[in-house]
């Protein structure tokens, strides 16, 4: 059986015409299917006004306990339950999760990383070890909860959350929990996993447009990486595509949001990782 | 089969110990099970912070843009979220659900509501209008799509919030909800509807906790109404739990949250409705 797992990023949650033309794609979809969306700017702008500094060690962003209540608000509560309700409205039966619900993906607390280099052995000079937080490193996915959903008639959208299964929320980016989510379902499904965001794909030249790389494999990709080609940004997105790729899933594709109605009608588009 | 719906109140929300043994004592529930929690006071402290005055018209409070955004992040999102993971860890499969979520209740935008006495015919004299905001009044509970959770192992954490079927999110009374929902699910199941709050059940006397009135009929109720002896918190409260036993529900409870694990053990305990 067929199931398509779409990441959405942030930049198009943001922008209300992208997204209701992405949502009337996604619903489009006659397949199992699955959507995992980012946050975006409303998180961000929430902490602003309620004055939460974002918290920043090494040049990497903290995840504390009042971060945590605005990305669960944010992302669970208000972007999730839009989006939801907006489906609904176009005859999709989605159902908002996050990994908490139905214990869909398990997670523990990253454990603090020691950034020192060649810290002495008695921990003497560890000085830049940098605890992350509440955030989530995926433990398991519980594919026979979601299948069970699927054969419910539901259409799960997933917010960028996981739990401790001890009782504690966590934070998780959503490109991993895509990646995640679509190694367990390619067991039992012939998984199609498709990142969209704001770009037509992965460039060879940031500024153009139409400098999109249509196939890559991870020798190139690792060259492009080593030549600068590709840039920061985009390496956690395409590290996550290939650990999805290398762990079963039949076929990643990166493009942007608008062309969601070509690869679903198997056209190609964007970047494909092979 | 029997089904249990639990309504768990505000207060009890914001007690972090009264909650813990509330969750254990819902878990701990081998029967089908669901649960319908309010608000409490996170929200209004989140209104509070981000300047957002409550809108009271005519003494009631009005669910605007801006609030409907705070109580959909507070109930969906944190509150709704936060009672999962610590379901899950005490080994309950909680889905967290809103009324969007799988269309399980829809809604509508409750129509402006005249409180002018004796309005004439042209509409003069219409100052009284009282326009609610988006406030969702029930309009059907999909039994079928929660007797599929049922079915797939999960038991339903429901949010107070509904949907309109036209992309809208809507505010809706947590007591309301849980018995449109319990009226619902009786076509099908053996249920039975408990409404846990911070106090002992039906009071003769608001002051003494020991003056629970142990069974009430309608009748009764309307008595005690017209004397005054039954106040205006609890009226709303008992409207609804009425309406339930008027429709079907075979059994309503109203009784202090930390008795709930009496009456799963079938012995009585707060008002019993007959």
């Amino acid at each position: 059986m067929k199931l398509f797992v779409i990441k959405i990023g942030g930049n198009i949650i943001d922008d209300e015409k992208q997204l209701s033309w992405f949502l009337n794609d996604f619903s489009s979809i006659s397949e199992n299917k699955m959507l995992v969306h980012g946050g975006g700017k409303i998180a961000t702008e929430l902490s602003k006004q309620l004055g939460i500094e974002p918290k920043m060690v090494e040049g990497r962003r903290i995840t504390d306990a009042d971060t945590l209540k605005i990305v669960q608000m944010v992302y669970g509560g208000l972007i999730n339950k839009n989006i939801v309700a907006q489906l609904q409205a176009r005859n999709c039966n989605a159902i908002g999760l996050s990994g908490a619900d139905g214990n869909i993906v398990l997670a523990h607390k990253r454990a603090p990383v020691d950034l020192t280099p060649n810290p002495s052995p008695t921990g003497e000079g560890r000085k830049n070890k940098v605890d992350y937080g509440f955030v989530g490193d995926i433990e398991k996915v519980n594919s026979e909860k979601l299948s069970a959903l699927f054969t419910s008639g539901f259409s799960p959208i997933i917010a960028p959350l996981t739990h401790d299964g001890k009782g504690q929320m966590l934070n998780t980016n959503a490109d991993t929990m895509a990646s995640a989510i679509s190694v367990a379902m390619s067991q039992q499904f012939d998984t199609t996993l498709i990142y969209c965001f704001e770009k037509s794909g992965v460039l060879r030249n940031m500024d153009d447009e139409n400098s999109v790389i249509e196939k890559i494999n991870l020798k190139e990709y690792e060259k492009l990486k080593t030549e600068g080609v590709i840039s920061k940004g985009m390496i956690p997105k395409l590290d996550n595509a290939f650990d999805a790729i290398k762990q079963g899933v039949k076929s990643v594709v990166i493009c942007h949001a608008k062309e969601l109605n070509k690869l679903i009608k198997g056209q190609d588009s964007g970047t494909r990782l092979v």
